[in-house]
């Protein structure tokens, strides 16, 4: 079986201008995705970045990329319709899309889901429990009933996004709220799944747990077919007459 | 318009042998959930329990009621098969059910389910505050963003219940817990909602949101068709012979 | 009880270009379908088109609408962002959609589904059959097992859009394709139900079982609330704190 | 990897009383599957029948089996309690059952669903074409469109069972009737597909696309997890607790 084409993308901007950030992520949050996504196997893991041409998104690196794993955060807004527009396009055929928390935002998760989006959210570095709800669900895989994150953003309900085909974990903040943070979707012929834990300013993407979640999610979204689906279908003969 | 007829059901046992529940519901759970329905309007209450000739359930008693609230938790296994049956096909054919807490383990509940509705428990009288995940859905109606229960019985996931069609409610509870504790299904012609709060020990009937979620959950679950699911249709002619 | 105020939306080109259209809706589409609605009762019936002012969708026109039913075929991409934008919020924030036929295709539709709405088409005038699927929801209220209208557009499978929260008609087509034809949504606070049957060549609009389905998804798309979602809720505070 | 351990079950009666029957099936329904299967590649198939003792399901064959497969028609009654619990038990485990066509009213699918799962119908050897609607899902790898069956039992709408969590197939019946044909469930960790071609009177189960299908499904429900759901879990202390 030929390894899995991840492609980690990240807007990259808080990594250059807060020491912070960087002394936590120093190869950069896609650079720590990429890692932990190494460690997992499986994977032949690239990244791109929104600086790069065509925000790195160009169609050469889609058609070379079976799972886009999405970080962003203060630029969202930067990036042009036709990039989004593409990216689109492509999970609509059946590539996958693994968004990851303030990515909620990003323009592509907005555009799939067809609503806003927002939430609740308050960031003090409060604990995290990320309860399985899914167990069965492959991305639960090797998670168990919990797992912790010592200090995270507080993201909270209500939730503006559609009902998840599947929904995977629900976390508790120990400042009172709850809050979908494992969300499943199909559309078109592609697999998205959003996953809330991850802030710049906690070393969340070097958690074990997470890597595997990240890991078990690239899998499940795998396309199963690409193959476009903007065209309507214009079905000139009728089934019934064919074989008459 | 006919007011909603609504029949509350209650194992009534704890309320007749533990003095401390009598104190909190002296005209036992039943009682106070009918009194809580009389408060908001719209309804005919009655009360049904378990001692009562077929479980107060006969056939005339299902036919004048509109929805059926359901609160048991020691007596689950002495409910009949028969009584079982007719109140799943009843309910198959329109009639509402709000199942309450731990008649979660009810044997009508898990029939409509096909689950275990198995869940995580502990009874310390944590803090319960629960969310609104769906502002949108009728049974959150006047409720806000939460409502807390100050001492409450905890549930926590894994709950195994299939996916429900509308989750309206998520948990928080203090030791540490999350439960998807207001989950609306569909099932045959008739609607089914779970509500995870309101054990024997603590008041919770008696609270002013915990009544509005009750008288909501009611008048969603009023049939819109009342009709039985359960025979096979042979239609020996075909719709487009009878048109030929 | 108010009537229900509900606004009927017609692209309105057909009927100005094309005498066999304008000769089976000589008032418009979306006048034929406002009188189908007067004739159901209890609506409050405007109508606008694209050629008004802000394609007769202005702040005020539907903060005065409960229900939008929307009629389009070969305008959808004229209809500006700004237009989109608006009504876009408006829905996510509790007003209903109902989208009819061709407008599987519009701006609205597509940018709530998230996917590209296509379908598979045929236009010989075959004859339809809409099946019932769901009986117990409100939208199929009155319709029995079926209808059928003699001509229409073949729509087929695969239709891509995301899976219905509700699927409560598939329509059988003589020619030998099926679709998912009334498709029942909830995106944000607001509902949005797909019906498909409705050419602009075939007369489809005069037929009740149609002006009923109309009028039960006006009532069913009504609003329950109406409050924006486009604003992410920072909450510095946490209810925790609050309550310490 | 290990081949997939199916079973595929039949009650095995119209084979020995009906002469056509053995005719189309001489090896039995049973012996056609698991000959289909096995064309297929990737199983370990063995077959097993009612009238073998515990119905040829005692708890070491499932505890081999991966996914069961399941025919069954006339019989549905005589299978004890005992082995429906166990059956039922297994699938929340984990264990993947595809039930086929007449099986819709088997104990074990009844059970599951929690609906009566009656249907519409009539049996006249009309054609059927089964339509994909969800050309993502893994079960409709390599269908196409759509694929046809000359002569079939004609199943209808309406259908009563829960919305499924995916709907892959709708078939279209020369009669004039539509039927969800495909249907894919999540219960307890468990997986279950109806599959509703395959009358013992066609020769369904001789034929490519059908075999395929059914490959594509035991690969599908094939356990992720294996771990029965069946008793709550008491968790005395809290996870709060447990850190403090």
């Amino acid at each position: 079986m030929n390894p899995l084409r991840v492609t980690v993308w990240n807007e990259f901007l808080h990594e250059k201008v807060d020491d912070a950030v960087r002394t936590i992520y120093p190869d950069g949050i896609h650079g720590a995705i990429a890692h932990a996504l190494r460690g997992q196997g499986g994977f032949e893991v690239a990244t791109a970045t929104q600086d790069e041409p065509e925000c790195g998104l160009d169609a050469r690196r889609l058609a070379a990329t079976d799972v886009l794993v999405w970080w962003g955060h203060m630029r969202h807004e930067e990036l042009p319709d036709a990039v989004v527009d593409r990216l689109h396009q492509e999970v609509l055929a059946g590539m996958g899309l693994v968004i990851l928390h303030s990515a909620v935002a990003s323009r592509i998760f907005r555009r799939l889901m067809g609503t806003n989006c927002t939430l609740r959210w308050r960031d003090v570095g409060e604990k995290e429990r990320v309860w399985t709800v899914a167990p069965d669900h492959p991305i639960a895989e090797g998670i168990g009933e919990y797992f912790e994150i010592p200090r995270s953003e507080t993201y909270g309900e209500r939730f503006d996004v559609p009902e998840p085909d599947r929904l995977v974990f629900i976390s508790w903040h120990a400042g009172g709220e709850v809050f979908r943070s494992g969300c499943a979707y199909h559309r078109g012929n592609g697999r998205i799944f959003f996953f809330a834990p991850g802030h710049e300013s906690y070393p969340i993407y070097h958690q074990e747990p997470v890597a595997r979640v990240l890991a078990n999610a690239c899998r499940w979204a795998a396309p199963r077919v690409r193959r476009a689906t903007k065209d309507f279908v214009h079905a000139e003969e009728a089934p019934e007459q064919a074989r008459g």
